[in-house]
């Protein structure tokens, strides 16, 4: 067979551990060969292609980012893009294709194999917010990214009596402030799904500093106050009458440190939290997704896509990646909410 | 209720923050009182006990090993010991036990409960060897410092051209080598579940120097050769008349030295495995067993240990935990094959 | 002997394992008693003490910040702020003192020996802006903590063709950038003893982009651009009618991304850079420090700090401290710029 | 110019980041071409030769290893290998060479200077036993493999109350004990320059139980008792009658559990110490080394070699790399015994 592959929207720890997976399963126990398209749906709509043999994926696994780069290129906003991809496929005599990507890559490879491509996909969001699987490969490596700032912080905030806010990825989901907060022992936790109570945050940081330690505050970019008023843009004024310099982390901190009369201050992790050599975890979960991916394809599937379950790999409907988001539910939230204060 | 608590066994990241989330959750949520008992089940013996109030647990998340101490008494190897345990708990007004151990630990966690005890278990393998629950933490740590050590091991590897042997953990289940090795990208996996065969071994060694790269070989301390004549007891001499001098792993570089011609040393990665900072993944799981155990305490339940499936914990029977190992099956091994050689 | 000691100024890592060797050299080898002061000079306007013995000292050295506590609080500034300290000290029978600090808290070091008392300083600048000695302890681990953010974002930064510029510390002086620059495989350094060339740094970046990798800058939070354009307070509008929202970090990549037509991001290091476990380098530094203050008090010296030469522990005047900032000299910075494109 | 370069003896983190110096400012400040040698004198003895441009050492800064190869082949000991040397050399058009080594490859690098070659020599002893530069590369890298390692190790034996017994690199000086065993709070640290009493070893870890810890004992692979019992080759039969089965911390942890009745084990760090990516000290430290060397080339300089003095690079006389071993001294050792017991 000849098997197309890309990797599409934002770059996540565990992409070259698939990709690799993929080429030496199908080379070696299947002699397939490996077409890769650069840049995501944009190679495959230019015919920007990369042979993709086993020396082309040596030494790749512990790396960080994709090999084959990645964009946001969607051939369907695209007038007669779609059949360009579906041409160039054609003529490249791609038997099957294997995207790797979040909702807008496999929106576009659900719509491909309902065109009659063969299509399996590989899920990833550094979010974790994919309801059809227990886990995405690139969540944990950001998770250990913000754990161990927080774990620095500690330190920090206690020795200078401030609080330190924390702003982590999850624009939707709340899952890596949850994990990350429960990780890092933090006094607050504040997620999307959860509009937050300004007077109880700022009690609760309270509640520490009268208990001899400094408050850490794991906030999600996306997550809201229940009043709406944290939400301003950056560069409006804000309620005290300052411009706005950031997002919700610097909002909180300037916020935090008006009501408790104690230095705050805020460090927004960032693109620090998508880059770098993947966690074992993930690497093992990329590379099973990869192993699974050309099993699909010799099996025949197509319209499908890989998910964890458990311990096990199985296979969903490729429509699962767009059915809606996973977030976090009032149960796992309440479990973080004992160590609050 | 007045709660007891106490880690048996080898100890394993994640043990104080078990014990921080039972403390936690008990004293704010429930208004128990904890007790904790030193080195494992000899504290109960012994009625050596700590009280474990909020400040006993503060700053421990972080922290590798258990605060409570540990130890391999085992009370019902002892004279008179399972009767000695039943009237401390009842004099000390112990309500309920939380035992956090392995096989041994939950194995008098299962008569007691038997005896009519309220005792709900934490299971606790680093080794990930237990069948009624997807993970166990600590697993995910040493993971983290084996695959750490193998990343490290690749560039000198290829830089001397020689052979690098990794012994890990795992006497009777593979999971460790299994992980570390697919995470590491190892040349070769030996498990304890698939004896090896000694020529292949080379010849995959032989491959990857012919391939113009160095061979990383990860082993489980429990492997066996077919032929079993690579499980001499250290000390004895081997088919070449060397007294053998360590574990599988220094046998195996011997071995491999002598077959492909080219210098090969082991490394015993031994306690670094399981000391030192949990990692996050970890502190969640181990956090989130410690609540889920107070729930199923203050539900009424007895004779059972907390799990996880899938994302979820649930309860199982106590009984599970000594029921049957968890050995890695043949399909998981077939997948980190795929990168033999 | 009666020794006091204190930290004052920014936390560092570090400060805990100078602690822990003045209280253990001291009590083990002297027989002293050592006083802690909390928060820097404002415990001792306000003797507020904690007894340093050998417990008070366990398990201290990794950690991060100082158990002590720390503030900016100058008695010189506050009216009858010299005497109250002087009084105190003499009331609470101290034969020496122990001041662990910056420029701010070594000034008033310097000024208390002048008046007559036993001070030997011990240096701390996480900047390593001090004239006086090769290294100060913490800068070391903010160096660690920087490379390891550069390594994680060039594999973000290539898969997606973007800039990514990241800000560090060095107000005035730019060796964190320099390291870490240098470290990391930075494509361009700006530090602020070099007014930068804002198309030098475009072209920098373009030729990146055109060798087929993306560049990363690495910047001091205090770098200016050589027509001064660049350090307008958060809040202004800059050149292009956007309000700034934050450092000059922000800033260049908002710039960058203008003129290479490619986006740019920027990320801002912050306190994660002074939290958390100093590297052994760090502790062994500040482990010598630590010692070497105890003997120049046994030695009967005062007004001296300690200081690093070579590899040696060296005593300089207090006044050192203050005496003129040490900057990255031209031939330094000519070593990164070998590297820059 | 055509300069060449080869990498000899153990491999080392930081030798990446010599030769991506060197090839850097060679190429694109002086036009120059370089030639790199594979496996250290083997390559230049069998004119085994790669080009070394800028492609060749893009993204090898943070590797460990050398992309060269080294090996231990020393022309001097083959019948006519310095002539066959000299002749390749002259063939190849080499005008300089840059040999990074220990002892071994500089000694060559000695004696062709003496024959009239221009030889410019980078020091490389992860050892850190060279008298002639303040710090080598690599030695900052095993320090911190050794040191998070004996912070692993302080829980796992508190949990146990066992002596923990870490074997680290140093068969003639004992700078990576001295240092990791500082920086890591060790119980006792013993290392070749200091012939150790057993008495005193157990004294120290009997105390250190009674404060209710557990000891850290750091020996250097090196380091050898007063009476000299306890540097029996391994296979031999100690004082106790058992087979000798690896190094010294094997037989010092058997010795102390048998002298102190509680548990003891050893963890001999061995290769992980010297592989994997070089700390950001090691990365600039080797960086500078490269530069300094090719500036040597280019000031017609031969014989000599770089090394760190203070924070400066300096030229000293390659023979400086054979005289003599720096040894620690006492007063170093004097520093941590105040840590002892």
């Amino acid at each position: 067979m000849r098997i197309g592959i890309l990797t599409g929207g934002g770059d996540c720890p565990g992409l070259n551990a698939v990709i690799r997976a993929v080429v030496r399963k199908s080379v070696t126990q299947h002699g397939d060969e490996v077409v890769g398209f650069r840049d995501g749906w944009r190679g495959v709509l230019e015919a920007d292609t990369v042979p993709m043999d086993l020396a082309a994926v040596r030494g790749i696994l512990p790396r960080g980012g994709t090999v084959l780069g990645t964009s946001r290129t969607n051939p369907y906003a695209l007038e007669g893009g779609a059949d360009r991809v579906i041409a160039n496929l054609e003529r490249l005599g791609i038997d099957a294709l294997i995207p790797i990507g979040g909702e807008d890559t496999l929106g576009v490879a659900t719509k491909l194999a309902e065109a009659g491509l063969t299509v399996v996909g590989v899920p990833k969001t550094i979010d974790n917010d994919l309801d059809a699987t227990d886990y995405t490969f690139g969540f944990d490596t950001a998770l250990g990214v913000a754990t161990e700032a927080i774990d620095r912080l500690h330190t920090t905030g206690d020795s200078h009596h401030r609080t330190l806010v924390v702003e982590v990825m999850g624009r939707h989901a709340g899952w890596i402030a949850l994990h990350a907060g429960m990780a890092g022992g933090a006094t607050v936790v504040l997620i999307p799904e959860q509009p937050f109570d300004v007077d109880a945050v700022v009690a609760h940081c309270q509640h520490r500093f009268d208990s001899g330690y400094s408050p850490i505050v794991v906030v999600s970019e996306g997550a809201v106050a229940k009043d709406g008023g944290m939400v301003l843009a950056a560069g409006e004024k804000d309620a005290f009458g300052h411009v706005r310099l950031g997002g919700i982390g610097t909002a909180l901190a300037s916020l935090i440190e008006q009501r408790t009369g104690r230095e705050a201050r805020a460090v927004v992790l960032g693109h620090i939290q998508r880059g770098g050599t993947p966690s074992p975890f993930d690497r093992v979960l990329a590379t099973r997704f990869g192993l699974a991916a050309v099993d699909a394809v010799h099996d025949g599937e197509s319209g499908v896509m890989v998910a964890l379950r458990g311990t096990d790999i199985v296979r969903v409907p490729l429509t699962a990646a767009t059915a809606r988001l996973k977030l976090v539910p009032v149960e796992r939230y309440a479990e973080v909410e004992v160590f609050f204060g």
